[in-house]
């Protein structure tokens, strides 16, 4: 790499030197080795502020001795910031430490050190009898370029009914403050350390209470592990089936499509289980295991696309609403036990359930064949990222070593604070108080459909933060609905979009999905208005 | 499955009868389908509270509902307990409502309801004609067994002094609780949803201008990522590498061994650069590059193997200490450009320069080739897992989305409240107080060494939170030297521990790896006395 060559064709594209101040020198001034280059007002007090190399290069000193830093230090970052926007060409020579120091009246020494600190960091290039030039680098970067970042992005609208997310007006947050400084009062210091994979003990114990209490999950802290949120606790139970050997896991056949991404990410396919008013059809799962082994011997491909797991979501399937019956519970349970396989519970909701006590989790009737998997996106805030899994003992240890590589052990005094806020009873009566307000986001909802939209059948129990409207024979197609919609400002999704396979669309009516806990409490009556106005011309 | 016959070979194992309650009743009284159960008690007060199955099983109402659940829900849950725990064996038959009702001195309803739960939930099984049973399930899980998790182990002593720890006493306990309050206070509600893949755009900005500020990185918020550690950083580097077709990635031959186990899990090699007094030998890439394309032209497997990224830690090599030379930074650079490759520098302890102002960041040489990754890991807390990557451009999307695969998006509150630390000035206050700490730290640990182990030489440059030890030739092996020590309370790594690879093991004298700043501060002169001690007979 030649450094000492001048390269006219690399000549700063957009000086940046202020109006009125900049010299008619030629820009070369500094480049012809005679360290001549002068501070654009001569002797005057601003001297120190204002340095030229050639015409148009100012480096401004007096804005940074001003704000405190030292003369050296201000030197050392004004030559830095003009070789890296580009005010100082690559192999632009500067002139002598002696020569400098005299314009900007420090010492020479100070210029010395200067050079030799950029030298180091790479900036500029040393080399005896050549003197000191700016160093070859990329040019500069062009100011205003975008980067897009579509990732998790979702639309945005005035009305906003898109399932998925709480009423996040609803967040604790003094409650949440309070656990902050009870937990941070009293922790320990190792607290702040690495942890374990499986997340804080403290959190893990008041959890493994909390869930045998609330749900009816079969637990203790050893098995429990805390996620930051249940995408990626699915996560690591993917890498651990696909470790084991899974090729596939059974989805029902309506899910989240990022729950599907995630599994797929990690190689695995994906095994649609139709659904009826019972959940998912569970009872095939024997017929999907045997048919897929029995097939031609020869294809090992084929065979390995046998589910390994089933992922479901049994207190209140998403989206379609039921209750995944107690036969098919059993039969989910007795397959993962024939087939050495295991069942994933999603119960992403289970807190919120209106018309009676909820079901209790599916993974007691086998701790060891089925994971349970809990989440505080719904009842506190997704942007926590607090989720658990409850482990079978198989999946402990390949679970937590996935952990160890990701993210180590999650937030600590995130973890703490939950525990605190589960222990202190806060969460329960935060828990109890959402309830309240969802089950009249429901009423409301229901009522308003039933007198404004009589025609639409509110399907699915009476449950969660979200109702499937189910729209009679003869409305328009889905995709119409939702694009006519969006075009009034209403966001929300059709049925359709939560589809595992397009192939197995029904032959059914249209329906819509609606999040009736979304929009804040302000603005709900206008979102619940829009939807009617829309279900009206359906 | 039938689930109606009796199995005595699934009896309770271990009834939990309390002493002098239980009955001599034969334990099939309730199998022999004629609803005879009876209360204990007979119709005393404390009837409600007690009911037998047969001879040993009890259900406890009374402390149930004393707590101040209804009776319903004190039977479901008594009841519930009683199967989950086995203490109620599968196929046993459970009373008629209207026997137990009479039993328990409730409404028959209030039974049939609760049976009609437990049934839902899969615990009993109901069939016309024979009545009520307990359904087939698992056997209860044996009490006491435990699951062990080694990942993220670490060895635990007296003495700690194992490198790549803060002092944990010095996290900021107040002022992040007051960050914490300020950031909860004027947070929008949105802040708490499903967010950027990239993190808060508060802290994304926070950072820019800090890292602008102290590290000389050229960033923006938009190619800023905020993640759960550098580890988990590196994870998702290393899957968007693969994306595009890296096989491999040169590390330091020293270097942090999760660091190299996460680059492997993601599926790539490594390819170890070799050290000297300068830092990694970047000078080598360019050979490497070429060496290993121009290889058997058949073998695609090994032309995989070259190099599609370079990970670095240039301001202050770990462990063996040294900074990296400019000519080495220009060459990484260089490199990159001609094989349109990647440096990724990891620059764990920035902050933490003691003798002269810290070289600026080798990012901003080539904000399009370099990945510059950074850590509050030492700064504040491990336990916080905040970490954050600046991205080329071609790196954003990408990574982002696999960010978006994993855990989304990050605990909010924490990276609002960093955001707060950092705009207040106090992360700035907090770094220097602990700045002077780690100094004083080693200068004690410099000065002990010279006057009671003259025989030891501390290498590296005066940074960082570790020295390494390079002990006289003919000293004890490394290998024997870390046992001597944890037999003696003390836990240190040697050298060798940190090698990229064993082949490369050098012949030279043995040497030690010593984090200063790891014990608290009242611990850490005996820390240093069991040190000096260790040296002495070394």
């Amino acid at each position: 790499m030649s450094r000492s060559r001048t390269t006219p064709g690399t000549a700063p594209s957009a000086p940046r030197s202020a109006p009125g101040t900049s010299r008619s020198a030629p820009r070369d001034r500094s480049r012809d080795g005679s360290g001549s280059s002068r501070a654009a007002d001569g002797g005057a007090p601003a001297a120190a502020a204002w340095t030229a190399f050639g015409g148009d290069l100012h480096l401004d000193l007096g804005g940074r001795r001003a704000a405190g830093a030292g003369l050296r230090a201000a030197l050392e970052d004004a030559l830095r910031e003009a070789v890296q926007d580009g005010r100082l060409a690559p192999g632009t020579r500067l002139p002598s430490s002696r020569a400098l120091g005299q314009d900007l009246g420090i010492a020479r020494n100070t210029v010395v050190e200067v050079y030799g600190q950029l030298t180091a960091e790479g900036w500029l290039s040393s080399r005896q009898g050549s003197g000191t030039t700016v160093a070859e680098r990329a040019a500069p970067r062009p100011a205003g370029r975008t980067v897009e970042v579509r990732a998790g992005l979702r639309p945005t609208g005035r009305h906003d009914l898109l399932a998925g997310r709480p009423d996040l007006s609803l967040f604790p947050r003094s409650a949440w403050l309070a656990s902050a400084r009870r937990a941070l009062a009293v922790a320990p210091h190792e607290a702040f350390d690495y942890g374990s994979p499986l997340g804080r003990i403290e959190l893990r114990r008041a959890l493994a209470d909390y869930l045998a209490r609330v749900r009816g999950v079969r637990t203790d802290p050893e098995r429990l592990l805390i996620c930051a949120g249940l995408r990626q606790g699915l996560g690591l139970l993917a890498a651990a089936l696909r470790e084991r050997g899974t090729g596939a896991v059974a989805v029902e056949a309506y899910g989240l499509p990022p729950q599907r991404d995630t599994l797929r990410a990690a190689g695995l396919g994906l095994v649609p289980l139709p659904l009826d008013g019972s959940g998912a059809r569970t009872d095939l799962l024997d017929g999907l295991s045997a048919e897929r082994a029995g097939g031609r011997t020869g294809a090992g491909a084929r065979a390995d696309r046998r589910p390994g797991a089933v992922l479901l979501t049994p207190a209140h399937q998403f989206p379609t609403g039921a209750a995944l019956a107690a036969d098919r519970r059993a039969a989910a349970v007795r397959w993962a036990r024939a087939h050495d396989g295991y069942v994933i519970e999603d119960d992403y909701d289970g807190e919120f359930r209106y018309d009676r006590q909820p079901l209790g989790a599916m993974q007691a009737l086998d701790p060891d064949r089925v994971v349970y998997g809990g989440t505080a996106a719904k009842s506190l805030a997704p942007g926590l990222r607090l989720a658990w899994l409850a482990l079978p003992d198989g999946l402990v240890e390949p679970v937590a070593r996935f952990r160890a590589l990701a993210d180590t052990t999650g937030p600590v005094i995130d973890q703490l604070t939950f525990a605190e806020l589960i222990d202190s009873g806060r969460y329960d009566r935060h828990v109890r108080r959402c309830r309240l307000h969802y089950r009249r986001r429901r009423d409301l909802l229901v009522a308003a459909l039933a007198e404004r939209a009589p025609h639409v059948r509110v399907t699915g129990i009476a449950a969660g933060l979200h109702a499937v409207l189910q729209l009679p024979p003869g409305s328009r197609p889905e995709a119409e609905l939702v694009a006519r919609a969006r075009a009034g400002g209403l966001v929300l999704s059709s049925l359709g979009w939560y589809l595992a396979d397009p192939a197995l669309a029904p032959d059914a009516p249209p329906a819509l999905v609606v999040g009736h806990a979304t929009p804040p409490e302000h603005a709900f009556p206008a979102a619940l208005d829009a939807l009617c106005e829309l279900l009206r011309e359906a």
